[in-house]
């Protein structure tokens, strides 16, 4: 479904005075905080969220799954869909794939499609926690940390294929997500397995482009239930201190044992110039894959505090992330809820933004407690939301993302397009 | 497959003089102790757990399922696969059956096979968290507690039918897990789901015949992951209250919030005499569905012990419980799984059996916390298996049921005659 | 330390005009969307939160404390102290004592005071988790849950003397946090222990005057670290059910074991018309007694979400509720950290307020999950500070209360009045 | 108190010809298993568990302090009481020295003392998380991370001192725990903080002696509530990376999030031959320093289980290990708690010897979890108590240690000699 964009002008002609008024008092209430709003509004303007494939159609749990309608059939529609995402609110610029779910048959035709919706290609994704039924050997038992060395070439080999994916659309990284682990103790001796896994993460290392990097993700649980082989921050910096400066920690903010402080890991990766990426999502019990900002806002406020400091600092030497959403929407329609990640996504870099950092590093020095809290929650209540309609009515996005996709009957359109029992490739 | 009974009485010759010895030891530590050994292995004997019919077959997570080979591809073999269990351990003499996916076709034949395996029919579970091809309306958001009426009805229509292939079979209670929940703040209002639920649930009871229970299960999450209609004991209770003494409550183990104190809600359940039954597993991080005792072993030991001591004090009137296994065997043979579950619940039972109770009775008054302690920790640090053995030899049930399903190559028998690819009803 | 406010008026002065440009916006936009802010502003005015006396000096961990300056030194020095957050905000008109950390020796005088300030009294507390001097019998191992009844019946008769001296200053409801438990294992019957305690809570019950309630808190653990008698909601709820209709739950925000929904179980007392009151505090790992908002201010929201839903509707018959900080002030100054809470106490407050509930009502009726979110977010994203400081202009209290205090150097005068090395009664 | 050895001798004949019967079983069991029982009796004997000086007095939570009594007064009785639980086991032939709360006035006569009780001095211990009367700044905000430079000197130099008293003493290790951290978000930069702790563990670092070791604990929270510098065993484990081959890591069981998986962080830490030694204790929801072995047997056998096979491999660099109870007797006598504590950790080390490696490792190449389980469960339900019996008969120690205790009344003695109201230094 290709937008209409005199559609997005019609509605924003609607809301244009509204807006000019929020904005009008946000803008004066910060310029008497002395912030630069215009180097704000470029500011969140630059900042581009990539959407993963998975997320376009319907999730489900292990109890089951419902699926929605009008989901892309196909990686063609995909890009479709984060087009049409990427018009709404001119975040949404890249793609994030999944191989095997989404293998570019033609590479320069998709490459061109993507171009024509203003897409680029994020990290790419491998996926050796499940079985394709073309496989030699299974990863039951594991992938790249497998006992048995056949089953970890295989892994390493599919890995190197994702990467070759990856060259032909202009990707620049990959990121492994490593599922493997055990379920009962004693069930794999933890000191081979992270030796294999080394090994086995060395040999894609060793493939990678000179321009490309890998980003090692960790987890504590799920699939497994007993022990994970990159479980924590502290084995995946292990991991890239052994590998190399092209290897770079992602975090996945589902990916915690309750209470985790993810904001100081962040820290501590950025300190040590380690971090490569964000896998965003919220949750509430575990790795839940709910829409970003549902559950938590006040945490991603806080991360985003940590990144907009670390990435600004003269002390910190990181290369430049890699954003991502990693959501699962069981009961949403997928769009919607991506639109609603979008936003919680960059409300909270707005807030981050607003800090007046000055102050915070004062207060921090006289271990002012009271005062930090205070400048903290200052931008934290502070309603930005005027600052990302302005830049979505800026480029030419819809002031109302959200509504105008409803107004518009989107979903409706895509059912009667594409059916209302499509599957997407996925979870 | 039938066992040919012969082998066992094999089996157990090798055995007989080393489990002799050991259980000669035993016994005369016992008896130092004050024990009634044959009372002891008497109530082993008569302690039988519930085979659930899904846990016949591989289990997965979201991420994907591997599947395992040999699984029983119709009812008639899932009652085989428990025969097979119990003609090992003597402790698995009833299988609990969910409905839609072993729906008897014939429910005199299927009785007929059940009693020759010598097996009961424990509670039959309904299911409204999956849509089946057939159905009107979809359980995407809810069932008995959905706020459309329509679902509802459907919901309870469909639970009156479990109650019915009950009948037939014999069962006594039907166990509701409802999975019903949201995953979203203000998606619904608490309260009235609540009432909704209640509502349903009052349509059921009243349909239950005289002789039947029907056991309410909570969880705190999953599928949905920001509240559960029967989130915890305490709504658990409260529905048990409002409905009459028919409704029970059930406890799962792996359905509590990080650190609870289970045997607590045990003794509180009793106390109130509303403890229907439990669905026994283990977990390390949520509702992992492990082997029981594999991962916390003494926690079911506690537990065990509230479950002795309330059975038999005078001071709790309870009706008898439903024991149940309800476990998902990811990277287990599902067999070998229940044989290794079965023993560990009994171990526990057998250490409780043990528990010097006027010794910690007098523990208790005097608040002797250390002596508390070690009264409970001779129990548990006592080599009980030579009991179980015991009782199994006394019954011509294996000495050990694990090495001899092993010695017999009984999987790869079940793959021979049921194939390599099967997949079984269930999770 | 009493407060000439003229000095108030002087600070309001000075930033008048801002307020009433943010207010106006504020009013504005709400107006819009179909809210009557004169009301609003009614019930902001109306709601007060009870200061408990406690919480007016620097608390401590179990690795030590380290002690401010200036703390009240008397029962008259903590109602200066209440006066004082009550000029400055309008919010803190009551104050909750704590027997026998403050006994008041002439009851009259203190009333007197107490009048001056413009308080009330709110609930009194008991304390049988430590012991006095002058006791007969020890805590170490319970109070109205021991098993020695000479140690129950102390406990009893210190629970009426805190009901007299309640009466004595015109409280009406008594809150009972009983700490008792147990560390290990079988220290305990949890039956029995459940049975003492509800002998002894209903001898408090027939103690209390017509007009009283009592309030049972709960909490999982500590300061004991394996079983609490009462332990969670469920367990409060069984106590109120069987004690009458005068005793009610307390919720406490710290209470609580990881990732549990609180808002849910706040519907659930509500819906059973047994919610008594609310302690209130944040938290990130335990009953951390943090600053109210300072780690989840989108939970709190929540809370209020379904307080003011509860609280509205014509389907709950709950008495009127009792609103009270307790949390523990270890690295702030008292009065700032107090001065905090309460804004984000009423700015969750006011967003409950602001809630579009005929549109949520709607988006749950139809289980659109989406739209309940943008609804709760729309309202949760709003600024809603001008609001509070409007209210507090109105009533003669400080515009921006905790400014003031700072600009008026208020602690370096209480040093100065009361020394530097100052320990008040409490935690 | 002074233990007259004859008294053992007698309790010892009373119980020696049970103990001979089972342990002639049990020599049998394991013999017959393939095990070298001398071998493992051998291990059992040079086992030796440090004993913290803090531990011998009753401990508190911040709501308060039970006293017991007989409360060592001195060094000298605590030495003296270390010495009474070695003559009891003779498995804590060590004690951990906190300066400032045990500094030595006269280390000569204080190692004799020791020597005299066949006692060592293990790692000594700083203390920078109170404030002593006598200091210069406060620790309010932190030690070795705060702000002011003042303060960092000031607890750098404290830990120069306390390298001295152990020095004197004859210890060769220093324990930092260091609780600096903050309690609101904001408070501190973390990575300033990160940095300003490594410059003065460096300054620490340069004045170990040359056979001397640093450890540098963790803990993810408390005393403060929001974070804690060294949160986790990765910073722990970045920390002694760039300190050098003397600073190692130090777990204690304690300091972990829920659900936590600390046997695969052992084996992490051995991997980098980076573990430095442990703090044993037991807990169920958080730093609950309740007796070892008391809560979670099984976890502590399976991280056994990894230090034996660490210790064990040849694939392993790691230097010798130290050991220590670190927990906090509140309801329980100090003595008789220790003794339960030590009990256990020797046979959970027992149970990790008598595992079946060989065939453990054949069943992890296999992935044969069921098969692994099998083997770790053989060596956990084996009642090794036995064994432990047996060595403490050998080298003239107690074969009951606790019921010795209990028979000879010796708190009793303790309160005749030292008082009931006795308090000794420690939380």
């Amino acid at each position: 479904m290709i937008l209409d964009k005199s559609l997005i002008d019609q509605h924003n002609e609607t809301l244009a005075s509204a807006q000019q008024k929020k904005f009008d008092f946000l803008q004066s209430s910060l310029q008497d905080e002395g912030h630069d709003v215009a180097a704000i509004l470029e500011q969140l303007a630059a900042f581009q969220i990539a959407i993963p494939s998975w997320a376009l159609g319907t999730g489900g749990t292990r109890f089951g799954r419902f699926a929605g309608g009008g989901e892309p059939r196909s990686l063609e529609e995909k890009l479709e869909d984060v087009g049409l995402l990427h018009a709404l609110n001119q975040s949404s610029g890249a793609i994030s794939l999944h191989i095997p779910w989404d293998i570019p048959q033609n590479a320069v035709a998709i490459k061109q499609l993507a171009a024509s919706f203003d897409l680029q290609f994020d990290a790419v994704n491998s996926n050796t926690f499940q079985d394709q039924s073309e496989q030699d050997y299974s990863y039951k038992f594991g992938s790249l940390a497998h006992t048995d060395k056949h089953v970890r070439d295989q892994a390493i080999a599919h890995n190197l294929e994702v990467i070759k994916h990856g060259v032909d659309l202009g990707s620049k990284a990959l990121t492994i997500w490593l599922s493997d682990g055990t379920d009962f103790p004693g069930q794999q001796n933890f000191r081979r397995a992270f030796n294999r896994t080394l090994d086995s993460f060395h040999q894609i290392y060793e493939a990678l482009p000179a321009d490309w990097k890998v980003f090692i993700e960790y987890k504590p649980y799920e699939p497994h239930f007993y022990s994970t082989v990159v479980a924590d921050w502290g084995t995946s910096l292990l991991f890239c201190q052994k590998l190399g400066e092209k290897a770079l920690g992602l975090v996945d903010l589902g990916h915690h044992l309750p209470n985790t402080n993810i904001e100081q890991i962040v820290s501590r990766f950025l300190m040590e110039g380690k971090l490569g990426g964000f896998h965003f999502n919220d949750s509430k019990y575990g790795d839940d894959d709910l829409t970003v900002g549902a559950m938590r806002p006040f945490q991603l406020f806080l991360i985003f505090n940590e990144l907009v400091e670390g990435m600004t600092s003269s002390e910190v030497k990181n290369p430049a992330l890699s954003w991502m959403i990693d959501a699962s929407h069981n009961v949403k329609d997928p769009l919607e809820d991506l639109l609603q990640s979008v936003e919680a996504i960059k409300i909270a870099y707005a807030q981050a933004l607003i800090i007046d950092r000055k102050a915070l590093e004062k207060a921090q020095e006289q271990n002012d407690a009271t005062q930090a809290q205070e400048i903290l929650q200052q931008a934290y209540r502070t309603d930005v939301r005027p600052l990302l309609a302005q830049v979505r009515l800026d480029y030419g996005a819809a002031i109302q993302p959200l509504a105008f996709y409803r107004e518009q009957k989107i979903r409706q359109k895509l059912i009667k397009q594409r059916g209302a029992k499509t599957y997407t490739t996925g979870l």
